[in-house]
């Protein structure tokens, strides 16, 4: 058996990996990138939420600077993203799937399904935005969409039901996730 | 000198400290009692957003519990509250202020006054909800209001200014910040 020496099995070699942007790169990082591209043109205000922390502990070394010792993770009880667009609230969750063939539904809290039903209800845009990274595909779903299907006794939503009722966000270079576009195609019946 | 036993100083001989509901209770924790009232009646989804912390040291001592042991607490580059009412996105800030002749505007963060001109340009409803915890008063202002003054030469707000421009939130039981009331008379041009 050949050693590779480290690094070898580069993966240059795969040419596919190349026909899509910033692969590696997080899907929640090029949304922040994203939302901070569309800030600094004035398009939208939009942010991820941060992560929810129960903190315990806080060490005070000194007046100027407070150190978290010991805190948890808690479930988030809303979804990731929200903002505001052309004068609507703006309310999404994103995710990534490796799978290339279907979705699971256990990967978005049912509070995140129950939030996003409540703030469509309210008047918000809702949706989610999921990324099958095998495939290089990022698809914006509109949320009442995603729950009629997560209402259904399937545990996973197969991708082909993605390509028939989703929209795919083209994969752009900057920003990378420009999914504003899509927005304006299905909440305000504007021209792709 | 006479001792009193501990506990003997009540403060229930101090008949005005009753007359609004629930003193000592934080305009934080009463906040987000409040917005839970919403949310169970279905009347608005509003939440307050989690702290911002930068986690830098997390410990996984076995599969099912992860605990943060070094992080520390970043300035928030947007305001605490946010969600949807009525169509309309909803964002705002609340400040206990203890001065009770004026608002410093020190205790509102740069960015967060910035986040409040934007969020109202691309027309969500953004307000501050401050609280003169010693005269026990909790008003409502316009975002914009507040950033009229805060671009001026003062460096703090004169607690008459709010009593001829902001709303005063009634001290009600139950919600105990009914400020979606307010909301829909300023915005929504209804009577109180």
């Amino acid at each position: 058996m050949i050693k590779y020496p480290s690094g070898n099995k580069s993966k240059s070699y795969v040419p596919q990996q190349q026909s899509y942007g910033k692969r590696g790169m997080s899907l929640e990082h090029e949304l922040n990138e994203t939302n901070d591209y569309y800030l600094q043109l004035d398009r939208a205000v939009i942010f991820k939420k941060p992560t929810p922390v129960q903190i315990v502990n806080v060490d005070y070394p000194n007046r100027a600077s407070a150190k978290i010792v010991e805190a948890y993770f808690k479930t988030p009880s809303t979804t990731d993203y929200n903002g505001v667009y052309r004068g609507r609230a703006i309310d999404f969750e994103a995710k990534e799937c490796s799978s290339k063939t279907s979705f699971p539904l256990s990967s978005i809290h049912s509070h995140q399904l129950l939030h996003l039903k409540r703030v469509c209800h309210h008047g918000a845009i809702g949706f989610v935005i999921i990324r099958f990274t095998k495939l290089g595909e990022t698809f914006l779903v509109d949320a009442l969409a995603l729950l009629q299907q997560a209402n259904g006794p399937k545990k996973s939503i197969p991708y082909l039901w993605f390509k028939d009722n989703a929209w795919l966000i083209p994969n752009t270079l900057y920003p990378s996730v420009d999914y504003l576009k899509i927005i304006d195609k299905i909440y305000f019946q504007e021209e792709l």
